[in-house]
């Protein structure tokens, strides 16, 4: 029996609608378990420099401080893409990881066999299924660094340092042999250590974490090649560790594969228990407020956030099976539409079902099941 | 009726066997239209460090600098993995690049149609073909800025500076968008402007000179995108134009994707006709020696010779048809050998056919097809 506060960012586009999903299904989930959450909504992107002129203001970040863990739905939209670097929607994002030290974000990259049709690649390739789990570095490397412009010989110059201590590697690291010890014991760490001295130290650090974990199996790759295994071969992967930008990069990569980008969850996780937690789809601005978005995402997020933030692994795994059973009976949203569920009859005939419906029914219908 | 000096670095591991099909083809097309290659060999690689102690020679760079353009099989292999960084047989690529200023990598992703099912994505992403030019930025950024080592309050740091100059973006700019001229006039430039200055700068420079394009639509396009959006609809794209690092993972994963990696050249061109000529793939030390690498990618990287640096526009055609002629022919090697011809018969029946070839069999049969 836990009592918890949840900051709520909606944020912009289908945030506020996924957000609103993945908060019926809490209080579902905490009503058959005996918690309670309490939602307190904070303003961040376009919406918050809307009413207040800026993109993250104080009063967002105090309640999440005084809080035990964030879900977020999206941040961004057209409306402000003329805004220039700082001043952007995106930048709360960044100013949230910073200022709460949230230095661990995992991405898993998984194919619900319900929607294997809508995998961009091959059967073969597929086989039974992909489960990748991305551990990204959040708060260092060349999105913190010293970053700026000179002028030079050439005209202008500008430049971003990208840099790591052995103790950011560390942590990470450490959280990625953990993830590690109850999955499949695969790290494979990516860098770009035939060229660059960070990722050497990064190279370096891993191993020596590594010595900690001697049940777990790590190898080292470049991250061209990583960017091309995970097209040619997915199944290899099991937890994948690496820096902030090359995370941004591979985790996006490896959730289109999945071809569930609707569906996929992360986790931003700081010190301790506290974390954020996000469905990893943009704002979709062109199909907010018609009810047609997916929430699973958004609904798959808030059980991590039982997970990670709240220990509570029961109450997760409800969520993910309520989910999974509702995928398996052919409902959809429609994102997903065409990964029709093929029904076998008795007589061994197949026929094509799918039943489609908007975001605020599918979260009622993943409520009902758990 | 030209006479051209080629330096040949064949390299190591399949780096000779390929080299050799390769200048037999040029060989033969020079007899075909009355030029003449002279090709002189040199050292890089795995190869040099065995015999000079250096992996890339002064001798070699002087080679370079007396030729009229480069051929280069694959450097590196496992003999040489335990060198450290500066060491090793691929900082010779590097060297090569900075001593002869080859600013701009032009990588083609293309599927031949012949091996449309060796291509990973599904039939209805592939459709009637990709084919994409990267052009990457290949002398400046992060492989090139400052690099070093720090004592730090948590141990030690590394970092790594990435930096663009407006005449280094211009430069490269300019070839993305002539390149595109000859094609279908679009031009996407992929960055973090988001979270990077010297992304903002490169944004601002390939925006300016798209100016002088006015037939050329150019769209910006950020890194994470640029990864998911390869995977969801390859044929989107014609020209992508990006940076040193984001190149070096944004092409890899656009090869991937092809299915045809042992078949893919690349260019790299310095001011005036001068380049360096290469197949994508990699030294494969495993098959070295054993008459199964496949030599097209190299024979297509002559061709690139050809039309880059000796502008022979026909003499480059008549090699890449000689190769499509091949392949639609049924004709392969071990790399590609699942990738069966499907021969329909005059009934309609369909039956599947090829002939599978090592890689001096597949040189003589492409080059007697000229
Ligand atoms: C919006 C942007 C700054 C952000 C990032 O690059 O981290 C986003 O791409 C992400 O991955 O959460
Ligand atoms: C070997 C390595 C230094 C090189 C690079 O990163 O440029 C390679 O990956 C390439 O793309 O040619």
């Amino acid at each position: 029996m836990g009592s918890f506060k949840v900051a709520v960012i909606e944020g912009d586009g289908i945030g506020p609608e996924v957000c609103r999903a993945a908060c019926e299904v809490l209080e579902k989930t905490g009503e058959i378990f005996g918690h309670e959450f309490e939602f307190n909504k904070a303003l961040a992107g376009g919406i918050a420099i809307d009413e207040t002129g800026e993109c993250l203001p104080e009063a967002t970040v105090n309640l999440c401080r005084a809080s035990d863990s964030i879900l977020l739905g999206a941040v961004g939209g057209p409306k402000w893409d003329d805004l220039s670097g700082e001043a952007r929607p995106e930048t709360a994002l960044l100013g949230l990881r910073e200022e709460l030290g949230l230095y661990a974000n995992l991405r898993p990259a998984t194919i619900h066999m319900a929607l294997k049709n809508a995998c961009p690649l091959k059967e073969e390739i597929i086989g039974d299924g992909i489960d990748i789990l991305i551990v990204r570095e959040l708060t260092g490397g060349i999105y913190f660094g010293e970053k700026g412009w000179k002028g030079s010989k050439n005209g202008m110059k500008a430049y971003d340092v990208e840099s790591y201590s052995e103790a950011e590697v560390k942590r990470i690291a450490i959280r990625a042999f953990d993830s590690a010890m109850n999955r499949q014991k695969r790290v494979v760490s990516v860098d770009k250590a035939n060229v660059m001295e960070s990722s050497r130290l990064w190279r370096r650090v891993v191993t020596e974490v590594s010595h900690d974990y001697p049940e777990v199996e790590l190898t080292h790759m470049y991250v061209d090649n990583a960017a091309m295994q995970l097209i040619k071969d997915p199944r290899q992967f099991d937890v994948m560790v690496t820096s902030n930008i090359f995370g941004d990069i591979l985790s996006d990569e490896a959730s289109m594969i999945t071809g569930s980008i609707g569906l996929l969850p992360s986790a931003s996780l700081g010190e301790g228990n506290f974390g954020m937690y996000e469905p990893i789809h943009g704002s979709a601005p062109d199909i907010a407020g018609q009810n047609t978005a997916n929430p699973i995402a958004a609904i798959l997020s808030s059980a991590m956030m039982l997970r990670h933030s709240f220990g509570l692994i029961e109450e997760a795994r409800c969520i993910e099976n309520a989910v999974t059973k509702v995928l398996e009976s052919g409902y959809r949203t429609y994102d997903i539409k065409d990964s029709y569920k093929i029904i076998k009859s008795e007589e061994g005939r197949e026929s094509v079902s799918s039943m489609i419906m908007g975001c605020k029914e599918m979260g009622s219908l993943i409520t009902n099941m758990i």
